[in-house]
C-alpha cells in the first residue's frame, strides 16, 4: 500500500557521513519485565539501533506480542533463553534482571568485549559492604565495581561516553540526585539533615504476582515501606559524597501510591545562607543548561503527569526562610528516566548518537 | 473513661419482649478473604449477633487485626483452623470459601443441625450438569441441592425464613436478576435475546496474588473476560426460568474495570409492547415496594458511588422506542449486596431480625 | 412488612435512665458540601440525635437525595435556605461553611444560646494576625476567639465537654497534631526543624467545579501546593505551642494525590536522645490509652485504606538513629476524623453520649 | 553540546526525491483543549510538518508550556487569538473547537483555499435534520456538508486523499464503526438489533471545570449517560447505512468510567448464519490487511492499556452460538485514534506522507 517505507525516506544510506556506524546491534537480557518492555518500546523507535535479541527465561519461546499484546504489529521478536553465545554479533547488552542476577552474567559479557548497561543495583555501590548490608547477599563480581560508571548523564557524561559497564541509576536516586547535586555543589544547603520523601507508582515494584501489589490493596491507599532500610539510601548517599567530596547525611522514606508510573520526591534541606527562590532556581538553571532532559519548572511546582512516558526530570523549588529550609520537588517517570529511558540516554552518549534520539515522543 | 458502654445503653436485657432470642452465635468459615472480612465488619456492628469463631486455614493462628489492620481495636478474634467440632454452640455458619470447597463441608454442618449460608457457587445451580459444565468439577453433595434456597430476599423471602441451607447469590446474578425479574414477570420484555453487559470492580476476583489483578495491569484499562463462559450465566438463566416458568435466553459478558468495589450492569432487552419509562419504572416501584434494599433511581441512571459500602441495589431504566429496546441499569457493591451484606440480610430474615439490622451505615 | 422498627427494638423510651436527654435536635448549615454530606450520613445513624434541619443556600428547595442520590430511601429531608430563626428548637448547630462565611453566622447562633461546632477555620487561630495573614481577610468576630475550644478530643476532652463553640480541627492538623503532641510533651523530639509532609485525597479540596480538581488533571499524578503558605501551618504551630508551652518551628508541605479520601502524613523530627521504636511506641500507647479513635499500628506502618470511612487515626513510627531522626507516619480519613466524624465525636463529648456513638461501622 | 541536531542527521535536504514537498505548514484552531494538546504533541514529532500557529482564544497570549507544562523545553509556541488572516501561509488547518463553533469558521478557511480537518461534529452528518435534532442547534454551513469527507481512513482512504474538508470521526463512532463495518459488509450479522455498549475515559468529555467531571465524583464509580440520546448515535448509524447501502438499527449506550484515556466498546449483534470465531476473525483480518492501525487480537480480547497513547484500534471477537450472538470488542485511545491521531493519519493520507508518520512511539 505504501510506496516507500519510513526507513527509506528518513534514513538514507548516505546519512553516515563517515563519522560513526549508522546502526548498532543490541540485546536485552531480562526483557519481559516492565523495564525490559519499556526498553523494547523505546528501542523499537530508535533510528540507530537494531534489536537483535530479547532474552527472558520464564517467557522463552513466546512471542513478545503474546506476553505484551501492546506490541502486536510492532515487534516481531520472540523471547529467547539466554546464553552467553547468543549475544555474538551484538555491540551492546542491556541487562534488566533483578538485582542479584546481573552480577552472575555481566562478567562474561565484558570478557567477550560487549559493552553493558545494567539497569539493576549490582554495580552501583562501590563499597561491597554497603551492597551486602542493603541487598543482603554476597557480591560475586566485586572486581568489576571499580570500572563501572554510574550512568547519570547529567553528572557523568564524559565517563559514560567511554565506559564499558554502566550502572544505570535507580529510580529514586535519579530524582533525588538531580535535585540535590546542584545545591550541594554550590553550597546552598548543608550536607546533613537532608530529608528525602518519595512517592512511587506501583510499576516501580516490578511485574510480579503479589498480594501487596494487587489493585484492591494499593488503590485508594498509601503506605510507606522499607523506611530507613531501602537499598537506594546508600546509593544516593555515596553518589552525593563522591560528587561533593564530603560527608553527606540523609534520611530517605519511600511511599507506594496508587498510580502506575511516576515518582514524586520532596526534599527538605537546611539552607546555609538566606537565599531566594529566584537565586536557587538560577543555580539549577545554570547547572542543567546543557542537559536536554532536566527542566526547571517555571511554576516552581512539578507534577508527575508532565513527565509520564517521557525521559524528563522536572524540578521545582520553594524557600521557607522562617525555618531556613529549602524544599526541592522533582518528578520522573520511574520506567523512563528512572530506568529504560536513562539507559537509552546512556547508550546514546556511549555511541555518539544524539542524546535525545529515541527519547522524544 | 466511659461510664457506660454502648451495649448497656442501647440493648438492655429487657429488649427481647418475649418474641425472639436476643442474640445468636455465628461462625465464619473462610473468613480471611474479602467476603469474609466484609462479613466480619458487618457482623461486628450487628446487635443481634455474637461472632464466636472465624476460620481461615491459611491464616490460622493469626489475629484478625494482623491480617486486616483495619480491625485493630475493633476485632479481638484470632483466625482458627476449621474443624466440624469447633462449631458446637453456633446457631448459624457462614461459608465464604471458594466454590468447590464448600460442598465438602456443608453436609456435615447440616447434619449437626446448623443452619448454613454459603456465599459460594456450590449450591446455587439445581442442575448438576450445569454445575459440572461451568465449574468444571464433579459435585460431591448433590443430595443437598434440592433443599438449598437461593438467597435473593426480594424474590424468596418466605423460603429463606425457613431454610436451613441458603445459597447466597453471586454478585453479577444479584444485579442482573433484580433488574430482570419484575419486567419478565410483568411481560414487559421478551425472555429471549437478553443482553447482560456487566462491569466489575477488582475485589470481585477475590484476594489473590495474581499478575492479572496487579495494580499496574488493571489500572487505566478495561478487559472483558470469560465471555459467554462465566459460571454466573447459568445461575442467572436458571433463576429467571424458575421465576418466570418459561425458557429464557441471554448473553452475559463481564468486564473488569479499575475500581475496588462495585458492579454496573447494563441490560438490553426487547420490549413486547410500546411502553414508557414512567410505566416501566412503575413496574419496578410496585415490585419492590416492600424491599428495603432496592431503590428505583429518580434520575433514571444509577451510579456505583451511590451504593459502595451499602447493601442497596439501585436500578434505572431507559426506553429506546425506535428499536423497541428496554435498557435497564443496576448497581451494587459486589462485596455487600453481592456477597456479605446479602448474606446478613438472609440471616436477618432467617432469624426474624429486622431486615436492615447491621446493614445501614 | 416489618412488624417492628429498629427504633422500637433498640431504643425503648425507658433507656434514658434519668441520666441525660435521650435525643437532641441538631441542624447543619452548609450541608451540601462533602463534609456536610458526611455529617448527614453519620448523624442519620446516630441513636441520640434528630436531624431537624439541613441548610444549603445553593441547593435550597432540593431534596437531599436529589443532590446526593446515595441518600435515596435514607434521608427524607430537603435543603433549606438558612435564617437564624430557622434554628429555633435546635440544641446544636454544625457549621460546615467555607472559612470566612462561618464568622458571619456563628455570633448570632451563640447569642441565641445554641451550642455550635464550626468545621471551618474561622475560630481555630487565637491570634487574629495569623488568621488575617493566612486566610487573607479581616476577622469580623474576633471577640469569640477567646471562648472557642479547639475540638481535638484527644487533647481537649474536658474543655470540649463544657464548650459552647467548638473550632473543629483542620484535616491536616488532626493528623499532624496527634502524631506530634505525645513526643513533644514527652520531650522525645526537639521542637524545631520539624518537617510535616502530607498527602491528601481530593475531597479535601471540597465539592467544586474546578479544572484543577477534574479527574484527568488529578489522576495518575501528584502535585505539591501552597508550599509553606497553607493556612493549616499556623494552626498546627499554635496548637503545638499551646500544648507544649514553648516555641515550635515546623515546615509543612501538602500534596494532592489521586485518591478520593484520606490523608497520609509523614513527619521528620530530631530526636533529643537515642531511643528505640519500642520506647517511642510506648509513649504513644500510653498517651492514647483512653482514646478510642487513635490506634498505634502494630506493624509500625499505617495505611490509608485501614481508616477510610472510619474515625480512626492510625499512627506508626520508625527511628533512624544514624541521623537522629524520628519518622512518624499517621493516616486519617479527611472527611471523618478530619472533619465530620471528629465533629460528631465532639458532639458526643459535649452532650455526654458515648464517644463512639455513630462512629463505628 | 550536541555537534549535530537530529534534523540534520535524519532529514537531509536531499530527502524530497522530487516526489512531494518535504514539509507542510499547519495551524491548529482550538489548540488548548485535550485534543488540541494531543495534536501539538503528535505534530511536534512529525517529520513532515511545521506547526506555524496554535490558536486558542481563552489562552491567547500565554505560552503553550505555561498552559501545559509538559511541553516545557519542547514547544516554544504561544497561543494566539484566531483570525482568518493569521492562517496565511498555512497548508492545512486542524479545527479542534467544540461542535457548533467550527461551522462558523470552516467556510472562510475553505474559501481561502486551505485544506481543513475538523475534529468536531459539525460536518459529520450529511442530513441537516439529524444534526439539528442531536446537536440542538441550527447548522449555518449546510452547503459544505456534501463535500466533507468522513475521515475514517480504513474505509475512505481514497476520498480522504483528495479531500479539502475532512470530518474527523467521533471517538465512539471510530471504535464502533471499525468493529461493525467488516461483518456488516460480509453479511455476517444482521443490520438490526445491534447493541453498542461503550465505556469512555474522562478526557472524552473535554477539558472543563465541571463538578460532574471532578475526581471525587468520577473515581470509584461508573455512570451511563445520554442513554439513547448521544449525538454519536446518528453518526454511527448513517455511516453504517452509507457503507452497507441498507437500513441499520442500533442502540448505543455510553458510560463514563474512571480512567483518563481510552474507550472500550462491546457490541452485540445477531448472527445471520452459524459461524466460528476463527472465520469471523478472518473476515476482520482480511478487511484490515492493509490498515496499519487496526489489530485483530490474537487472544480474542482487547484491553485498553494496549492502545493508550497509540493510534491503534484493537478488535476481538467471541461467538455465542446458543444465542446466535456475535460479540465484538474494540478499544482505542479516545484522544489518539479517536481524535488527534486519526486527524494526523488523515493528514498523512491527504499529503502523501507515510500513513504511520508521527504516529508510532
Amino acid at each position: 500500500m505504501h510506496k516507500y517505507s519510513l526507513d527509506c525516506i528518513f534514513i538514507p544510506d548516505s546519512i553516515n557521513c563517515g563519522r560513526r556506524p549508522l546502526k548498532i546491534n543490541v540485546a536485552i537480557i531480562g526483557a519481559s519485565g516492565y523495564s525490559g518492555a519499556e526498553l523494547i518500546r523505546i528501542l523499537s523507535q530508535h533510528r540507530c539501533v537494531t534489536m537483535r535479541k530479547v532474552f527472558a527465561n520464564t517467557s522463552a519461546g513466546k512471542r513478545v506480542d503474546e506476553v505484551y499484546p501492546l506490541f502486536q504489529k510492532r515487534i516481531g521478536l520472540t523471547f529467547e533463553q539466554y546464553s552467553v553465545d547468543a549475544v555474538d554479533g551484538v555491540d551492546l547488552v542491556f541487562v534488566a534482571l533483578p538485582s542479584g542476577d546481573a552480577m552472575n552474567i555481566v562478567p562474561s559479557l565484558l570478557q567477550k568485549g560487549k559493552r553493558v548497561i545494567d539497569l539493576g543495583g549490582d554495580f552501583r555501590l562501590k563499597e561491597v559492604s554497603l551492597y551486602e548490608k542493603y541487598y543482603k547477599r554476597n557480591h560475586v563480581a566485586k572486581e568489576y565495581l571499580a570500572e563501572s560508571v554510574y550512568g547519570l548523564p547529567e553528572v557523568n557524561r564524559e565517563l559514560i561516553a567511554k565506559a564499558n559497564l554502566i550502572a544505570n541509576p535507580g529510580c529514586y536516586p535519579t530524582s533525588a540526585l538531580l535535585s540535590l547535586i546542584p545545591v550541594l555543589k554550590h553550597r546552598v544547603i548543608s550536607p546533613t539533615h537532608i530529608i528525602i520523601d518519595s512517592l512511587s507508582g506501583v510499576s516501580g515494584a516490578g511485574r510480579n504476582a503479589s498480594l501487596g501489589l494487587s489493585f484492591v490493596e494499593v488503590n485508594e491507599s498509601v503506605r510507606a515501606y522499607k523506611v530507613g532500610l531501602h537499598q537506594h539510601t546508600p546509593e544516593i548517599n555515596s553518589v552525593l559524597e563522591e560528587v561533593t567530596g564530603g560527608e553527606v547525611r540523609l534520611t530517605f522514606v519511600p511511599h507506594l501510591i496508587p498510580i502506575s508510573r511516576g515518582i514524586y520526591t520532596t526534599i527538605y534541606a537546611e539552607l546555609r545562607d538566606e537565599t531566594s527562590e529566584h537565586d536557587t532556581l538560577q543555580v539549577f538553571e545554570s547547572y542543567y543548561a546543557d542537559a536536554p532532559f532536566v527542566r526547571i519548572m517555571k511554576s516552581g511546582i512539578p507534577e508527575i503527569k508532565n513527565v509520564v512516558n517521557t525521559n524528563y526530570c522536572d524540578i521545582g523549588v520553594r524557600v521557607d526562610l522562617d525555618n531556613r529550609c529549602l524544599i526541592i520537588m522533582s518528578v520522573i517517570d520511574n520506567l523512563v528516566k528512572g530506568a529504560a529511558g536513562q539507559a537509552v540516554q546512556n547508550m546514546n552518549i556511549m555511541f555518539g548518537f544524539p542524546e535525545e534520539e529515541g527519547l522524544l515522543s
